[in-house]
Formats: C-alpha cells, sequence, structure tokens
C-alpha cells in the first residue's frame, strides 16, 4: 500500500496544544478540527501552509452530446480561455487568496497553443460518449493516473505542501453521478443533479441517458473499471493527482461535486487517502450531500456554491489559513496570564 | 425614523451584473446575495469595502456572581489584557485576515491603564444582578448607546465602511438569553445554552436564575425596558454602535450569540437595520439558530464556534471580500468570448 496513515503519536502533543489556548475547551469548533488534521498530516505541532496551489483539470466529455448539460460543449475551451486569460471565478478567487492557479488541459477537445499558464497533457479530444462504449481505453486510464501524478511532483518541487483540485468539463456532472451510484451503491436517478441548470425536460433526459449507460455497463465494483467505463479524463487525473499528493503528505483540499467524485475513487483505491483531505464545501448539487456522508466528510463551507473550478477551495482556504494561524500564534492560559476553568 | 431603507433602484442592475458573468445563473449561492446586499447599502455596483474594522466591547455582569458562568468574573479583564497583547483568538484572525481591532471597555470591572489600543468609555464597574435589580440605570442606559455611537463615528472618519461586532464579558450569554426570550418570545429554557461551558448542575442553576429573573421583571416590550432591565453594558453599547453604523451607510456584521442578542434589540428598536447586517456565523450556542431564523438571517459560516471577541466575523471577513472581488473582477461571458446558455 503506497499511502500511509500519518503517524498519530502527534495527536496528544496537538491536541494539549489546542486545550491550552485562552479559549474555552472546544470553542473553536470545526476550526480546532482542520488544525489537528493538518497538523497531523504535516507531523509537526507548529505546522506552514507553504505555496499553495489549485490545479484546474479540464476536459470534454463524449456524453455531453447525449443533452445531459445546459452549455454547448465549447464551453469548455472558451472557459480554459476565460482562465488563461483571469476572468473566471476561480481567477478572482485565487489573486484575492494568493492561491497559485494552475490550469491541466487532461482532454479539451481543443488545441491550445502553447501557453506558460497552461499543463499541456490531453490525453484525447475528449471521452467517448459512456451511454454507448467505454469513456476511455484502458491505455488511456493508466495514462492519466500518470499525469496526475505529475502535476503534483511539479508543485511538490515547489515547496508547495496544500493542494486544492478543481475542474471544468461540459458533462462531468453525469461521469461525477455514475461514479457516485457505482461507488456509494445508490441507484443513479439520486445521484443526478442539475449541474449547470438543465431544464426539467433535460434533467429527466440525464437521468434517463445514465440509466441507459448502468444498464450499459452492468455492476461493477472495481474503481479502475468504472474510471475506465463512465469516468473522464479530469476526473482520472484527479484521482492520480490525489493519490501521489496523498503519498507525499501533500494536504489535499476536495471541491465540488466533480471532484469529490474522483476522491471517491481516490479512495476506493486506497482508504488511507482520507487522512489527508480537507472537504472544501458542500455543493448545491443534489447527490454531494450523500457523497460526503458516504465518505464521513464535514464540508468548511456550506454556501449553495455550484460552479466548480476549485472555487469551494480557494474560497475555504483562508479558514484553513486561520486554523493554522490559531494553532501557531494564539497565547496558551499561562502565558497570557487568564484563569482557567477549575 | 433615523436609518434609512438603502435605495433599491440599484437592484436590477446590480443582479444584471452577477448574471451576466461567466458561471450559471445562481451558481456563486450565498456570495451572490452577499455582493448584492453589499452594493445596495454602498450604493454602487462595484463596491469597495474600506478600512475594516473589528470592535470587542467588553464588560462585567453582576449575574456572573450568579453561578451562571464557567469561568470566573476575572476572566473578562484577563482577556482584556489579552487583547492587548495580541495573543487572543480576535488577534490572531484579524491580523491574519487584515482587518483593524478595537478593544472597548464598556464596563469591565477593573482598572486599566491609558492604552491606545483600548477605548475607554467604561459605564461603570460591571452591571449589577438583574436576578435582584435592574441591570443599569436609566441613564447609564442613555450613556451606553450615545458611547456606542461615538467609535462609529471615529472609525467612519477613517473611512471604514465595514464594522464587526464582538464581545467579551463573562455572564453575557445570560443577559443575551433574557433579551431573546423577551424579544423572540420563545421560554427562557430554551434560549439558555452552556456559554463557556458550564457543568450539567450548572447549566440548571443558569436556568433557575434566568427564571427568577424573568419572574422578578414580569411582562416587557419596550427594547430600552429590556436592556435596562436585563442587558449588559457592552450589549447596549453594540446596540447604539450598530445603528449608528446603518445609518451611516456602513455595513454591519453580526458576530454570535451575544451580538444577535444586540442586533435583537437594535432591529426592535429599527427594523430598518436588517438591510445593512451581514451574519458572520451560526454559533454552537444553543438558541443562536432560533435568534437567527426569527431574524430571517442566513449566516455565512456554520463552523461550530462559540468563542465570541468577534471571531466569526474575523473568519467570515475573507469571504464577504471574495463577494465583493467577484462582482468587480469576474469577465463577462461577452468579454471573455464564452457561449451562454439558449
Amino acid at each position: 500500500m503506497k499511502i500511509q496513515i500519518p503517524d498519530q503519536r502527534l495527536t496528544e502533543k496537538i491536541n494539549h496544544k489546542i486545550d491550552l489556548k485562552t479559549k474555552p475547551l472546544g470553542a473553536l469548533g470545526q476550526l480546532e478540527e482542520l488544525a489537528l488534521k493538518i497538523a497531523l498530516i504535516l507531523q509537526t505541532d507548529s505546522p506552514k501552509l507553504n505555496a499553495p496551489h489549485i490545479f484546474v483539470f479540464a476536459a470534454d466529455h463524449g456524453i455531453a452530446n447525449a443533452g445531459v448539460s445546459a452549455y454547448p460543449q465549447e464551453v469548455t475551451y472558451q472557459m480554459v480561455y476565460n482562465f488563461l486569460g483571469g476572468g473566471a471565478a476561480i481567477n478572482v478567487f485565487t489573486k484575492q487568496n494568493r492561491i497559485n492557479l494552475q490550469v491541466v488541459d487532461a482532454g479539451v477537445a481543443h488545441d491550445f497553443q502553447e501557453n506558460d499558464q497552461l499543463i499541456h497533457q490531453k490525453v484525447a479530444m475528449g471521452t467517448q460518449r459512456f451511454d454507448q462504449q467505454a469513456a476511455m481505453s484502458e491505455s488511456q486510464l493508466i495514462q492519466c493516473l500518470d499525469l496526475g501524478t505529475k502535476v503534483v511532483g511539479q508543485a511538490a518541487e515547489k515547496g508547495c505542501n496544500i493542494i486544492g483540485f478543481g475542474e471544468m468539463g461540459i458533462g462531468n456532472t453525469s461521469s461525477a453521478s455514475m461514479l457516485m451510484s457505482y461507488i456509494c451503491q445508490i441507484p443513479i436517478a439520486d445521484c443526478v443533479g442539475r449541474g449547470t441548470g438543465v431544464s426539467d425536460e433535460q434533467f429527466l433526459n440525464k437521468i434517463k441517458v445514465l440509466q441507459q449507460a448502468k444498464d450499459r455497463i452492468g455492476d461493477l465494483a472495481d474503481p479502475r473499471k468504472i474510471l475506465l467505463e463512465c469516468g473522464g479524463f479530469e476526473i482520472a487525473q484527479m484521482v492520480g493527482a490525489m493519490m501521489e499528493a496523498a503519498s507525499k503528505g501533500i494536504i489535499i483540499m476536495v471541491d465540488g461535486f466533480i471532484a469529490t467524485s474522483a476522491f471517491l475513487a481516490a479512495s476506493a483505491l486506497d482508504e488511507n487517502i482520507k487522512h489527508y483531505a480537507l472537504f472544501a464545501h458542500q455543493s448545491d448539487e443534489a447527490g454531494h450531500g450523500r457523497m460526503l456522508e458516504f465518505l464521513d466528510a464535514k464540508p468548511i463551507l456550506k454556501m449553495n456554491l455550484r460552479l466548480g473550478e476549485g472555487t469551494g477551495c480557494a474560497l475555504a482556504y483562508p479558514i484553513v489559513e486561520n486554523a493554522v494561524a490559531f494553532l501557531n500564534e494564539m497565547a496558551s492560559f499561562e502565558s497570557a496570564g487568564v484563569s482557567n476553568k477549575d
């Protein structure tokens, strides 16, 4: 097994440090849980966050041609240009919160010029329609997992110890719903939401298409097979990247519905990954709440976001910084001369 | 009436600007609501947050001598020294999030030396025990409301257009529960929580003491009378400060249970104040959720915090900054060349 559980021997020391801060026991709530988790991942009771990165993995999906999305497929590459031009929500939030942003072309159906801000690791011009055939070949899946690993290695070389995972890909809520249905063993109809905002008619069609895909594929338990049959290139690259991050002891921030579906697959491959993950937010996309429940994960924010791009990670990042700051900087009862409870 | 509702004529223009951003309609959820509210308060579709302040109002409470708190009363002044020394949670979070912090001695039972970081406006050395007599006199109440006004005036002179309200005062959850019970018309037992962490026995005693106080006071509807009978100097100064902020068109950030009780009183005095308020978080203190429901208020964070000091405001502030940033900086579908939904 590649991912090691962080050494838990520091737990008592970290909790002791938290409990002696000038505040009632537990009064910083979820912030205390975040501080403990981060301190354990980084194996120090004085953690520092270094060179935070958000990767936006982008790819196209054959299934988008089955009428499952509110937007045309060209929006994927147009949004990549928007990321490169600095105009998307994730640009605004990463700039505001001082996070490095990198966009990964994992398989967008468009030829991009060389661009320093874009990591070119396109596997193909989008996946196949998974209602008709497997989304990708086995060699494409292996390539995806490997390429995901690569981007994390590059960030780690810059000293990065926290990575947020976001995505862009018209049609990718359909892949995420399929992954959820297979891995959480929940009927597909309960895993489907309105994505970027499909109409009632499109919504019913989306359920129908995904049910047909499940009928074609049949039962599956192996997460690799699930990814191959109905995943996406951006999702599979995220799986590889998340697993590499955990095995390098890097903090993982999981964004919304699609990034969480990648995390579901990663945790089906190696459950130890959960020790490295912070969940940025609970999305407004139906199904995300149940995914988080399945993972026993407590999101930081719950603000009815449903944009993807890693925006939840970027918005939750300042909270994570504050959790680290209180652990490092707050006075203890003793140092501040404050009377503690009897 | 002193507080004017912000001119609503900009609503359509602001919503139009939000809807043309490169994201599905409504995909930024609560962030969009925050952006709209802030833009209306500041009366511009390109708002800027200036010189953010958090005021921590501190005072002592006679009722603390009735065994309603887990901590001894001296912790109030000791924590004021901790604020001045930079070691408290609110110091860490305001520093981390670049917010000006000011501590107000509204009535701490301790003589402080002159200190630039402390605003000296002590009304008395703590309130009276309100289970036995009125917490303060009418002239003290008037003084509080006036002094609250003053600190906001000083911040406004520095160009401040957003103020977070926090507090410190051993025993002040008891006052807050009383205000909640009177203003929301909820039985006192349902308004009482464990504050800084009382034991089961102390908890039952706290309910008993507050029920006795309600029996002594009888029915009350006038918010001024309620404040006078069972409020606190920090709470009453916050009421004055919040009302002044709203009447000056300054954004109010309301912290947890005690700050929200001040806001309840302020909104009972002038309901228009609600148009100026953002609710930083839902506290873990029992009762805060119902207070927020009564106000029809949607908190930004829900992280089981129960520390006070304005910590919720400080933690939510980066989210508010991000809401303003997306409104100002995100590209539109047209400017980014992205296809919109049909």
